[in-house]
């Protein structure tokens, strides 16, 4: 199904794609600045991007992410030719409140067989940015009623929500990290501190800002100097709590990524998340593990979190990406609602997908892959050593730094000519982010390619 | 196509509503507070909605107002037939950076093709919510960008916007109206102002709310009295405009719903919203029609504003819901960004809804059942004057209003037992939003059964 290997007929973008852009940008007055290139799906297949100059690329970088198992995938394809799945794609129902009949089905099969570990109830959304937004209004809430006990709401709670005023909106915050990203909706953007062009002008909330650590790669080769970074941040994660407490804006939760992917993929020790869900809850935060990049098997676990090993790992667990459907899973039940909650046609191919997953191990061939790209990317920075440093990863979920921002985008633009789809991360960094579908056959493919692009520099 | 009346075997929800009502409560500890009760899609059709227990009703409320032209549209469950559309479900691209090639022909077919006036751009978004928290971010950017006129950021600004600190996150405001919806995550909350429960306990910007008139039904026979409303409220922005600016959190944008929707159908002058869009003009903020639930030819028109009769009605408008997929259209290109930004599954449903819409003329079809409805409605508060009172609209878009609420939830109630799905919206108003394919047959069709109900009180 899958072809085999890339084949290139032009630069990227190439002539067509170039035309589309100017089409986009002078008749539409589109703002097309980020587009790369325009895409043909029908001919793309598994790891294999094809565009519309007939390039056909493999594809590391899939979407930002966010295609699980390549491609038109068979299964899935199916799935869309079965005549009983035709009205949940024509229909899309208000799920708070009218749901299909095989709502509950649906979500035993998929979402609620993957429930990270204490976690039985899950809330469907639609994207990243809903899932966190109304994750934190749940553990706004739950911040509030646990301040309440048995009381309810005061009267003047009422009226003064309704203005935007305290009590009723209270003075609460979110605890986030530097380099965190966890969408671009205001809530969210509030906790994200990754690139300037994502925040600037935008009004913002006064919220605590604790650093993530900065460790160094490989982990096990610098585990001292990485626990003292990490006590040091942990450290200033409580005197941060006690002093926005002091300032009369508590901290109702904390939002953390398993591994940070937008801000340059930085990774913590299990440990690390251990303490800081134990400071958590020391302080009657909430604890909240934002998955929306690193859920969906990428790590070679269904949850990064799992690496871990922690039975209790959080309070919340937001999803996206991979996932096909938003939401995130809890364990109180909220008073959140919105229009469509999610679109049961998204959770209908998340079914398929699991499926496809679980019938084809892909988790093993995750670790397996990951293990051939991380021992390949070791080898390449020993090659290159001024080229290329911190090589870092989980599974397929990996990373390694360039010398400079520039030269790193001139890597990707000759890798991209040779068939490479790679993706930026960070200041300087390069991110892997296959479909799962990726196989260690893939890995060589993708390493000598790599390989020979890197010796011109 | 379209059944021929309601058909009850149960009340509702019936029992097999309430058996899945209890597996996802206590199974899968899912909150179902808000679940009327369970569908089965295929065998909906049209204007009718079927539930689980076969009960056949038919919907003037169409999952809170988004579906366009009924359930199972034969025209629609045709392109989901065509094989050359399988691959835009099966591969969501990151529409932002890897379009697919028939992306602007896609957006010329669709979105272009009923452009607001003075209208050329736009940008794709997944839900209302999204489309309204990416418009406000593009009002702050192009506020700041015409603070700083030629000048880029400063270092200042770069740095603190890092941090959520202004002046790179500054506090700049949007102005918003009592009783207004735009949407539940942060930033939209801020300008939601119709009901505690949807503000109760989330963190707020203290943002200027101006007094939404509050007019007399119907409106031609208190031309005088509403006009005077509305100057006093036009009066009370600019005041605002001035304090807030005053406050150092100057007003970027005002946004407003043409008819306040949620808020309980408030409706206001074509006049009035001229006038705001001078005031708005005047300070030198933004002006956003947010026609999330207003668009798509509900009212007669394509768009509510266009019976305004401007050619330059706004800066900025917003849409979801009937339009399947969100997005605003601006005039200035703004760095606006997401993963997914929107999805081109639902620009193709969009495409074949527009085409239904005018080879059916069923925007003609909407002023017509519209007509029809109104009178009815006028009728019916001449026949029951202590019990219903304020019967509004525009096209479709009525609503009405009952002594209380009590008295008003129960109407709903008997009328659902007896076959028709409607909707309350603000504190006892019964809001009507069929479909587009709503004829006058199925006006008399209701009005009947609304009649049968209404001599029970
Ligand atoms: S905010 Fe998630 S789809 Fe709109």
């Amino acid at each position: 199904f899958d072809y085999d290997g890339p084949s290139m007929k032009t630069t990227v973008p190439g002539p067509r794609s170039q035309l589309f852009v100017l089409l986009l940008n002078f008749v539409f007055s589109q703002n097309v600045g980020a587009v790369n290139f325009f895409c043909n799906y029908e001919e793309s297949r598994g790891n294999y991007l094809v565009d519309v100059d007939g390039n056909r690329m493999l594809d590391v970088y899939t979407q930002i992410s966010s295609i699980p198992i390549g491609y038109n995938h068979p299964a899935l394809l199916k799935l869309m030719t079965n005549p009983n799945n035709l009205s949940t794609f024509v229909n899309r129902p208000a799920l708070g409140i009218l749901p299909p009949e095989n709502f509950p089905d649906k979500l035993t099969e998929s979402l609620l067989s993957i429930a990270p570990s204490g976690m039985s109830r899950v809330q469907t959304m639609a994207c990243g940015s809903c899932s966190n937004e109304n994750a934190y209004k749940a553990m706004f809430i739950w911040y509030r009623n646990k301040e309440r006990g048995q009381s309810g709401p005061s009267a003047e709670d009422i009226s003064s929500c309704m203005v935007n005023q305290g009590p009723g909106c209270p003075d609460l915050s979110i605890l986030s990290f530097t380099g965190a990203f966890h969408g671009r909706t205001l809530g969210c953007l509030a906790t994200t501190h990754s690139k300037v062009i994502h925040k600037l002008d935008v009004p913002s909330f006064d919220w605590p800002i604790a650093p993530f650590p900065r460790l160094q790669y490989p982990l096990e080769e610098f585990s001292r100097e990485n626990a003292q970074e990490e006590a040091r941040c942990l450290e200033e994660v409580e005197d941060l709590i006690v002093k926005w407490r002091q300032k009369g804006k508590p901290v109702a939760g904390i939002v953390i990524e398993p591994i940070q992917a937008e801000g340059g993929d930085n990774h913590a020790s299990a440990d690390f998340f251990i303490r800081l869900r134990r400071i958590a809850a020391k302080h009657g935060c909430a604890f909240h593990v934002d998955e929306v990049q690193t859920g969906g098997g990428c790590t070679g676990k269904f949850w990064a979190h799992e690496h871990w090993g922690s039975d209790d790992p959080a309070d919340i667990v937001s999803f996206s990406k991979k996932l096909l459907t938003g939401g995130y899973y809890h364990k109180e039940p909220y008073r959140i609602f919105n229009t469509w909650m999610g679109d049961p046609s998204k959770n209908l191919f998340l079914c398929e997908v699991l499926n496809v997953i679980r019938r084809e191990n892909l988790l093993e061939e995750v670790a397996r892959s990951g293990k051939a790209l991380i021992n390949g990317l070791y080898e390449l920075q020993a090659q290159y050593p001024g080229l290329l440093s911190r090589a870092r990863g989980q599974g397929t979920f990996c990373a390694i730094d360039v010398r400079d921002d520039a030269t790193r985008d001139k890597i990707l633009v000759k890798t991209r000519d040779k068939g490479v789809i790679l993706g930026g991360c960070g200041d300087r960094s390069i991110r892997f982010r296959p479909a799962l579908v990726f196989k260690e056959y893939h890995v060589h493919l993708f390493l000598n390619i790599f390989n020979d692009v890197l010796t011109q520099f």
